[in-house]
């Protein structure tokens, strides 16, 4: 299954797996159709944030998500049953909640660029850009109240709606949390493995789960693929905070050393301040009480962390919870494509570049 | 019923009508129970905006909002059967989405006061009142997914998330509308009405809608109610625009002529400007391009309304809305005692000085 000595450098892409390609003309359709509604310019704003349109309206094909929440919403549920469309509604909505939750980031974090383009509150302003973000949340919630297939029940629904407030709760929770971490020297791996498992957990593991609610009542079945979402959660998470250290710009948009340069509380910190000796947690700290932080104090911390071993020992922890996210499907029937598909995209999970 | 000749000047304030004291403890309860379940700053941050602690999260007894929109609900769902406590769930995610509002509304608006005490932005910082208020917002989500009571069918309550996710998504529409029109002075009535009613009228008439669903399930019944609410709303918003020009700072701390100094697009100016002769609207032209309004410009402003009848004319229109939202009760089969209360709340809304 997953090992170790794959190739995690950070350096090219790997292909994206297939399943996202199978799935994407449904989720797009289906996306598109929630934010068409309007010819309001509020709702010029959500499709410009989707990355349809440009900031004037006219429609382009700029870079777009992966649809990862979506994708692993369908893929649940068609490994489950075999089928997918009657999860597409969740599908649709957490990817809603997902850039409602980027959109209200952007302004957080004073962030000028997503995905190489301005952000929402960079062009249109931060009173505009607040409400593009609560109407993209509001959209997500009338998803689920579109007709529903003759298999799913109005308890499924009640049900669905529910694991999704409380997934969006789990996110902006954790969103605090992050927010509050920062600057911060003194996060221990505990805090911070709780504030991912909200942060970026919530919006990974509900896919599954909720994508399992809409193909079976079987509640083994669904505890196990809340579980393994659970796992692909940290797997995500700590992925993108090797990115966030060691990626190179040209593939997130980011430079190396990003998140040394805001000073995030991400793994690779959280583990070398755990390791560091007495120096070296002198010198890091020294760096994080610093207003700005200059290109050397970038490659002070690299190199102790270097020295420290954290880019392996971040990796192999992601390792560690992708095995243990796919043991949960060991036992669990399964359809026997979907199963490779899933130990597929898990695995692409580990080893992304972007 | 209604009667125009009633005292609508904005000199002293007339007592609370009693209604609101008989739910005051229920809705009280019932709002600390959802925003005391963590002890985290987050929630503090939640406490204080709902005026029961101080910034350091000591409890005070900070001047609290009336708590309308809950009142509403209950009133109706106890005027069409007799009991109110099944409309208590509905009742405080109203309170809740509308507190979430005052959080966003503040920051968008840069307002540094609410209720005589510094907003949440204020206090906290934006990024963390973004998240406060996105909070706040998902805790009355989760407010509907508590324990029915018998009367309540599975079917009533994915109804009423569903009126109420509406009544957000159509207040937030109009809150952008709002701010869209800001500076502008080329808004005419039917733009104005549409306005209101989305970012006002929504979360008046949706107490009305959701506490008679909750009652029962005769479809006139709750027709009726939907559109005296409807009613409601522009009554409620139209006197808060009168209040907004002309009210003292002592009951609703702002200063006499407040919109006209943040260039608000209310109904007294929207009636001004579509009345006024080529030289007053030149004048009232000029004060809206100014960068900064000064006492002279309100002054000026104030001296084109009294000459048009503005006040008047507000005065009247809102109570032309109060008569025919009370209209619609008429065939209604309501217990006497409520239909005297819902005549009495609405006649204060009319009158009412903060």
């Amino acid at each position: 299954m997953t090992d170790v000595t794959l190739d995690v450098s950070t350096a090219a892409a790997p292909p994206l797996p297939t399943v996202f390609q199978r799935y994407q003309e449904s989720i797009d359709f289906a996306l598109r159709d929630r934010l068409s509604d309007s010819t309001s310019s509020l709702y010029s704003m959500l499709r410009y944030a989707m990355g349809w349109s440009d900031a004037s309206g006219s429609p382009v094909s700029a870079p777009q998500g992966k649809a990862l929440r979506p994708t692993l919403c369908l893929l649940t549920c068609e490994a489950v049953c075999g089928e997918y469309k009657q999860a597409l509604a969740p599908a649709v909505a957490l990817e809603l909640i997902h850039n409602f939750s980027l959109i209200h980031d952007d302004i957080q974090d004073r962030d000028e660029y997503r995905r190489h383009r301005p952000t929402v509150w960079k062009v249109w302003g931060e009173p505009k850009a607040l409400t593009a973000g609560n109407v993209m949340r509001i959209v997500a919630d009338t998803t689920m109240e579109g007709p529903r297939g003759d298999s799913v029940s109005v308890e499924d629904i009640v049900t669905v709606i529910k694991v999704l407030t409380e997934a969006s709760l789990e996110m902006i929770e954790g969103q605090y949390l992050d927010v509050a971490f920062e600057g911060r020297s003194d996060i221990g791996m505990k805090s911070y493995l709780d504030m991912i498992s909200r942060k970026t957990g919530a919006l990974i593991r509900t896919p599954m789960h909720v994508g399992s609610i809409m193909g079976t009542d079987d509640q083994a079945i669904i505890q196990s693929f809340r579980e393994c979402g659970r796992s692909l959660g940290y797997v995500f998470q700590i992925r993108d905070d090797v990115l966030g250290i060691w990626s190179e710009e040209n593939t997130t948009g980011k430079p190396v050393g990003a998140d040394i340069r805001r000073k995030k509380n991400s793994l690779p910190i959280v583990h070398a301040m755990s390791q560091a000796d007495r120096a070296q947690k002198h010198a890091l700290e020294h760096v994080y009480e610093k207003e700005t932080v200059e290109d050397a104090d970038v490659e002070t911390v690299l190199d102790i962390m270097d020295s420290l071993g954290t880019e392996v020992f971040a990796n192999s922890m992601a390792a560690d919870h992708c095995e243990r996210g796919l043991e949960w499907l060991q036992g669990v029937e399964i359809h026997a494509d979907a199963r490779a598909e899933i130990e597929e995209l898990s695995t692409f999970l580990l080893i992304r570049r972007h």
